[in-house]
């Protein structure tokens, strides 16, 4: 997708450097600017602290993470150690997980000397098939948001098409396209007269930093909201659909996804909205069955509510990026980064190999077979 | 109620120098200082700006308002701007409109060298009544906390009651007790083991900056959460009854509160959870029947959400409060202050004269004349 113009991934590998190149995605919207990780602890620790963040994307940064590790010493010990390292920076979402495990299963049993090699191949056929697995996630879900469009009553139908998306799951989540919001821009690019509604998704804010400057850059029509303020828009009339991504999904069709998803997908059940999940088949985690009892909750640090940081007012020339205080000096905060939206709120998944209707015959006919590539 | 130990109301009316004395709720709870409002213009400009806000503690402000326009110019078309200036400052609330016309409907008649007098004893009069009628929700609403805390399941019963706000409904948005607070503080002096989650309350973050602040200062413990946080919370247990504040309540028993109530509300009934709604039998507008047709809500600027105010990190010592920008710069954003819980969402009113189950004939019991004082 495109920054002022210009076309973007998410992520790059310098080969003639060996080195991981990312959007430092704390900076945005106020600096473009790349990162470069040099060794698998600076993956890890970007991962950790969210200059990259997104399910897919932390699942090929990891991958990368690997390479980087056999470059420095391909050594089953080292190899071990990198492996539990970036699988340890973010527990909820499946990808990485995915994804370091695939790598690891694939190369263990090479010789020291075609391990790079192997592992590097696999990294960017994970990145090539983000990519493609997006583009047809885009596909079924512009045509799904078409249909919900055509079928709006008479007297809406050529009116704006209104989407409420929570959190950040556009092709800074993934490697391009992105998984939420790809069908809107496939649906944009086809002519659906669409306008988004972006939550700004407390405590980091993604909504506010990463959707919207993402949807101003390809031309979108968006507004921002606190996520307090869905309720009132869906009981005014003001959203067709609301539409999110994923970080994980039981075989049931529970969804762990930002927090706050769950309130956003009560207040469409309550006003009659589809309520619409946009993931890859591998965000499903087959060996589960009720997300509230069986998925890791990651619990991130409080300084995320109580500081915030920001441009300077009356500095925007110099840029000048400060953090502020906003709560009150020493006050206990408690910070769960996801929440469960039980599978009966769910109307479709969208996934790369169509739509899944929301039962589990829904998702057991997809089986455990897209798992593998 | 208390800061640092002393006693404090959140407004008081100086005599000696004909001024309305507010603490400035927009520095808390980095700085706690007053701000003097020495005519309606000031007293209009401060309820605008949210210098002072909560519907009982406007209510009483815009009494004093039209005290201090008497003093100016007791005359009839003087009157007559200020009720409408004092009265345009916030749609939401009807306490505003009801004390303001109480006061105008008891002096319009009056010779001139009487109306001051009148107006103060009038506004002095709600004042005093606001704390009384507080007191008495704290009482009703203290007695109704503990039956549910007997209730919970024997393994439950002497662990801490944790209860959910939103938003400020406490001291600071009346003159003293709060509403929503005030059953809290009444039971924790009861002696209930008492925990209370504070959601932040985007954009204007209500909960970290007063909530937190009033809690701390009676010695209740509690948590800040953002606003997505209480889904995950409530289906993981950790929350036994919610509790909030209204601004209007219809004669049906919707009830209009900060944006983002309704979302805690639908999350409530989803996890079998009380939804209590304390407020003085003066927050029922009669003349309405459905919040959501009904109720004018209002939209505030853009600017509360795509900036924000907090304290310089690493210049604490100096207490420097600086503004940031958050969002993309020049993003469109829109910013509704309340929604409506629909009645079916509520399981109790807590008010000064009891508790009234939800339901339209209990809220009709009450009828007009406590409308009255």
């Amino acid at each position: 997708m495109k920054i002022s113009g210009k076309h973007w991934r998410s992520l790059w590998f310098d080969e003639a450097h060996a080195s991981l190149i990312v959007i430092d995605q704390t900076k945005l919207p106020h600096l473009v600017c790349t990162k470069s990780l040099d060794n698998f602890h600076e993956v890890a620790l970007a991962i950790k602290d969210m200059v990259i963040r997104g399910a897919p994307l932390i699942g090929v940064a990891g991958a990368y993470g690997i390479v980087l590790a056999l470059i420095e010493d391909p050594n089953d010990i080292f190899l071990e150690n990198a492996f539990q390292e970036l699988l340890e920076t973010r527990p909820t979402a499946i990808n990485l997980k995915w994804a370091l495990k695939l790598i690891y299963a694939n190369i263990r049993e090479l010789p020291l000397d075609r391990r790079v090699e192997k592992a590097k191949e696999l990294a960017d056929l994970i990145a090539e098939k983000d990519v493609m697995i997006n583009k047809s996630i885009a596909n079924f879900g512009s045509e799904l948001l078409k249909r919900l469009a055509q079928r709006r009553p008479k007297n809406r139908i050529d009116s704006t098409f209104n989407i409420l998306t929570h959190c950040n799951a556009g092709w800074l989540a993934t490697i391009d396209w992105g998984t939420a919001l790809a069908p809107i821009y496939m649906a944009h690019r086809a002519g659906l007269n669409i306008h988004v509604w972006v939550d700004e998704t407390r405590p980091r804010n993604q909504g506010a930093k990463l959707t919207s400057f993402e949807l101003e850059n390809e031309g979108i029509p968006h507004t921002l909201i606190v996520d307090n303020a869905a309720g009132y828009l869906m009981q005014n009339g003001k959203v067709d659909a609301v539409i999110v991504g994923a970080d994980r999904i039981t075989r049931s069709g529970d969804v762990c996804n930002k927090i706050g998803t769950y309130l956003k997908a009560l207040s469409a059940r309550d006003n009659h909205l589809p309520f619409l999940v946009a993931a890859p088949i591998a965000t499903i985690d087959w060996s589960l069955e009720s997300g509230i009892d069986e998925i890791p909750i990651e619990v991130r640090s409080p300084n995320e509510i109580t500081q915030i940081e920001g441009l300077l007012l009356n500095s925007q020339r110099e840029n000048k990026i400060e953090k502020l205080l906003i709560a009150m000096d020493g006050v206990n905060a408690f910070n769960p980064a996801f929440d469960i939206t039980p599978s009966e709120l769910v109307t479709n998944f969208i996934t790369e190999q169509g739509l899944i209707p929301n039962n589990l015959q829904g998702l057991s006919q997809f089986g455990k077979d897209f798992l593998i590539y």
